[in-house]
């Protein structure tokens, strides 16, 4: 496929920029961030303003356009996939390198004196809009909020919003139930002294009311937002969502309930003036906590004196914390993941061979098997199937116009996963079908000691996941290689599989400290762009390690393998590993044999079981 | 020493907190940090406040005064020092534990309501007061500028600010000459359209006019302030110094230059008149380039509008680079040192077992040692040497009442450093003179593969040190152990033995990404409270590294080791030590003999080359 042809959006977007019926003084730049109005990172098709806009529909990146420019600004996973999605009217930012500008300093390089930018205050994180705000003005421009979404004005044929079914998860799924995390909540809120918490992040109020949606594909989550007060709880929610008897049950709408667990069902759009009524109400030392990264226009609707802003909210943190129900539920949803991987891999080597499977067919495979398993809802995100030299597009997913066919000369790699009822995955593997180069086995070999260097690293309480980044890299960059991407990030408990507050990565400075029951990705790669990717990640739990002495009595962490799916040997260089990192494959692929092979029997699959086995043949050093 | 008696002074301190002779209104609280109004690590005696106050005399600490309360911020260097200087006036905070509050949370907790805090505005670097300023605010309090500072009115005392002699540096030294140094700057400064820059740091100011001074014991500074226009060059400095002929020679003071490199001499105490008079005429666009650490005085001199702050000036990143002439320089001091060093370990071999030599003896005759070298100027710190229990007090200096007398029985740490003309050194070596326990042995290799990890590590340009903390501390923390310092800090050329604006720390994220040329050290250590200290520190040069693939042509950095003292082998467990590790020893060893070797032949120091020889045998392992 080509590039998006986006010269009369353009056009037209530049004319509703200057036109008052939408803006009450034209204004020369228009912002359009990535998000909705929750900052999700996955966003419903009525909200891929930016990827209408542009044609690029990677998941992170953010669009300017001005009376004669329009710039497009992502990170490393989405520098080729912009370039081949955008046409001659854009200009790709590559964030991370030395010389790109941030977007404050290329909008005073490109406008004219005291220029307006406009951007929808729904859309743009207060944080953000804090900062860009300071840099315009320091440069005699404006940032300015436009109430109307310019790009929805444009764009005719723009879907409705979605309004989907809600599941409701019992205690055996999720631990804790929703009246408990009111509780901790308020708990929370007492300790620092505040009143009201408003909840904007989907995921979060999915998680504090043990519901589950389908809004946006891929999260298991619903357009809604939830205002806290110490006796009151109001849930902002459109459609007739909350007629479902099991919904009502649930949520207790309709038992006597003591008033301060009595849920107030309100609709979606009147959060603003709900919020505002609230803020009016505040007397001197009732703050109302929110999120750092919520809306400017919902956090412009408390008064500033009142609002008490974080990076990450209680339940951000609280969420991220799995519980041992939720922590058995992601070992079973691994599990039958799993099971679905050695089926698809045994197949593919069968299949590959005779040239008929392309990208597309073995993502629709995988996606196959994966439905088969129990508590199966959707994949957790479009599934990664490259060949070859697609796999350097880090973020690559198979559509008609690149879809390549798998052959025993190229490298496959895989990043995949599913949401269960009981558990999010999200695994890559990277295969070959044949016989690997030398260099191939070299470069896979140096991203797998990276990822056991993670795995297996053992660090003290309280240690911030960004400090474990460079163990990633560190034989990659002794031969001068390296990988533009993080290292690992949280993963939802059938939730968002990319959640806060914390990850692996030289990025990341804000990430919360890591704690035993956190769960993460581990997931180093490299990449030749027109070649190959390499990339092997583990979902890994964090766990308490026994250490031989204990320094002030912190307590030592470690990780624990969740992903239980060989790690091709065919493509290690088994001289390149030391004894230390030849026993953990063995000892990894010795647990996929013992607790995958058991579940493969149980389910009858012996074909799969077969390939189980020979690909877990334990490795020899001095091959 | 016993702690320092306050009750007296806390009582003095109080009650001028509430005299109108010298605050407009009350102060409910008053902050004294460790600073002078250069915002410099080490002062001289008459900015040592926050030592009179609190008996404390640490290089880093706040103290805060209160109505009711005293209490002390610092750093896990100095717990234990902090704990023993201090009476039970005192709270001790230890800064990067988890449970200790910030000086503005516990200030809020302590207060009466609408309380006055006071702090002398020129000694709080101005992102220090608007932090400060930001929270008391919205707690309900003030920060206000007291203009005398409160600690000078009680403290009767109080020595004079000195006011010695310059050295000037000529070429063969510096490799660039002042004027140069002025046109890089200009150029700079034309790059982001700045008029006008303040010359805040007293490094700085030696560094661009290669000038050295003894204002400050340690650092080669002199109290100075500098302010460049594009076409004028003001000095505020105070004295006859410059009636020196040399500096007048120098600085072309007496010669006819271009009007753009002509110095202008003022008084050191006019600079905040003048820089009120610049900002009073600035016309817009005119900006004045200011380090966001210089002083609240110095910076609320420049109306706000006009102000361009940043977190490390032109001159702190250009003078982190150091030239062939100071690297060169720092090489050939690293070898006296080193000469210095092996003399005087030599000599404690022979009399360490006799029971006669004490900490302050050792760190005397390792000034006297080095005292005998070429050029030397001074120590560049205070010299730790500390045995047995007093090595785990991390910035321990011996004292006649905490003199210990070195044995067969301890491990002795000595870190120490001196200025030479032609560089500055820095070197940590723990030695045992008779047996060491297997578990000292154990964490003394632990410590070592640290040093190795990161002295060995290859790393992308462009890196930034703090993704290089985590090397440091992987062998300790797989068994549990850690230190609680940061791993490495920059070395100045002949200047300040900590400088910015890199360093290897888990606690910097505003560090500048590492350059070839860059000079930091690589110290990581182990200590157990009442035991004993361990650390390894030697100084590295920041070098390209060769490596087999280039990836996207970004290079990669390694370092060489600059300091060239044998590492004690007989602490070394082998059987700990990879192969890799193995061979760094022997090569670092190997290197020692030759280098230092021929110079300690040169100035025929014996005794010290035998006991080079014999220290640097190479290591077998399987030993």
């Amino acid at each position: 496929m080509g590039p998006k042809i986006t010269t009369e959006l353009l056009k037209q977007l530049r004319q509703v920029m200057k036109n008052p019926r939408y803006v009450q003084e034209p204004v020369q730049a228009y912002i359009v961030p990535s998000g909705d109005a929750h900052q999700s990172e996955y966003i419903a098709p009525c909200d891929c303003r930016r990827a209408f806009i542009s044609g690029f529909d990677g998941s992170a990146g953010t669009a300017i356009v001005t009376e004669q420019h329009a710039a497009m600004w992502t990170d490393g996973r989405y520098f080729l996939q912009a370039a081949h999605q955008m046409d001659s009217n854009w200009t790709l930012m590559k964030m991370g390198l030395k010389d790109t500008p941030t977007q404050e300093d290329w909008l005073v390089s490109v406008l004219p004196e005291g220029s307006k930018v406009g951007v929808d205050p729904f859309i743009i994180p207060a944080d953000q809009w804090k900062r860009m705000s300071k840099a315009l003005r320091s440069a005699g421009h404006d940032l300015v909020p436009v109430k109307e979404n310019l790009i929805d004005t444009i764009w005719t044929d723009c879907p409705q919003r979605p309004c989907k079914p809600l599941i409701t998860l019992d205690l055996s799924y999720t631990g804790v139930s929703w009246r408990d995390k009111i509780v901790a909540l308020r708990s929370k809120m007492a300790e620092r002294k505040v009143m009201w918490f408003v909840v904007t992040a989907l995921d979060e109020v999915a998680w504090l009311f043990n519901l589950r949606g389908s809004d946006v594909e891929y999260n298991p989550v619903f357009f809604a937002y939830v205002v806290i007060g110490m006796n009151t709880i109001r849930l902002f929610i459109d459609g007739d969502r909350m007629m479902d008897p099991a919904v009502r049950e649930h949520l207790q709408l309709d038992s006597t309930l003591e008033p301060e667990f009595k849920i107030q069902v309100m609709p979606y759009g009147s959060i603003l003036s709900e919020l505002q009524a609230v803020g009016a109400g505040l007397s001197p030392k009732e703050k109302v906590w929110l999120s750092d990264k919520a809306s400017y226009a919902v956090t412009e609707a408390i008064p500033k004196a009142y609002r008490y802003l974080t990076p990450y909210t209680p339940i951000c943190i609280a969420k991220a914390v799995k519980n041992a129900a939720e922590t058995e539920g992601m070992r079973r949803a691994h599990i039958k993941d799993a099971v679905a991987l050695c089926e698809l891999f045994s197949w593919l080597e069968e299949e590959v061979p005779k040239g008929t499977v392309t990208e597309i067919l073995a993502a629709d495979k995988a996606e196959e098997f994966r439905s088969q398993q129990k508590d199966f809802v959707e994949l957790s995100f479009a599934t990664i199937s490259s060949t070859g030299p697609n796999g350097a597009i880090i973020h690559y997913k198979p559509v008609p116009e690149t879809n390549r066919t798998l052959s025993v000369n190229e490298i496959y790699l895989l990043d995949s996963g599913a949401q269960y009822k009981d558990g999010t995955t999200d695994v890559t593997r990277t295969m070959h079908f044949g016989t690997p180069s030398a260099y191939e086995k070299e470069c896979f070999t140096y991203v797998l000691k990276g990822h056991i260097a993670v795995s297996a690293a053992i660090f003290p309480n309280g240690t911030k996941g960004h400090l474990l980044d460079s163990f990633a890299r560190s034989a990659l960059w002794d031969c001068g290689l390296d990988y533009l991407h993080g290292t690992g990030h949280g993963v939802g408990s059938f939730l968002n599989v990319h959640e806060g507050p914390c990850g692996i990565s030289y990025k990341t400075f804000a990430d919360e400290p890591l704690e035993a029951g956190m769960i993460v990705s581990d997931e180093p790669g490299y990449y030749e762009d027109g070649s190959f990717g390499i990339r092997i990640e583990n979902v890994v739990l964090v766990i308490p390690a026994e250490t031989k002495y204990n320094f002030k009595n912190r307590g030592s962490l470690t990780f624990e393998p969740l992903t239980l799916v060989p790690i091709q040997t065919k493509m290690i260089d088994v001289n390149l590993l030391t004894e230390k990192e030849c026993n953990w494959v063995n000892e990894y692929h010795q647990k996929c044999r013992e607790v995958v092979g058991a579940e493969l029997e149980r389910q009858g699959r012996h074909e799969a079981l077969r390939w189980l086995l020979r690909e877990t043949e334990p490795l020899a050093r001095g091959q």
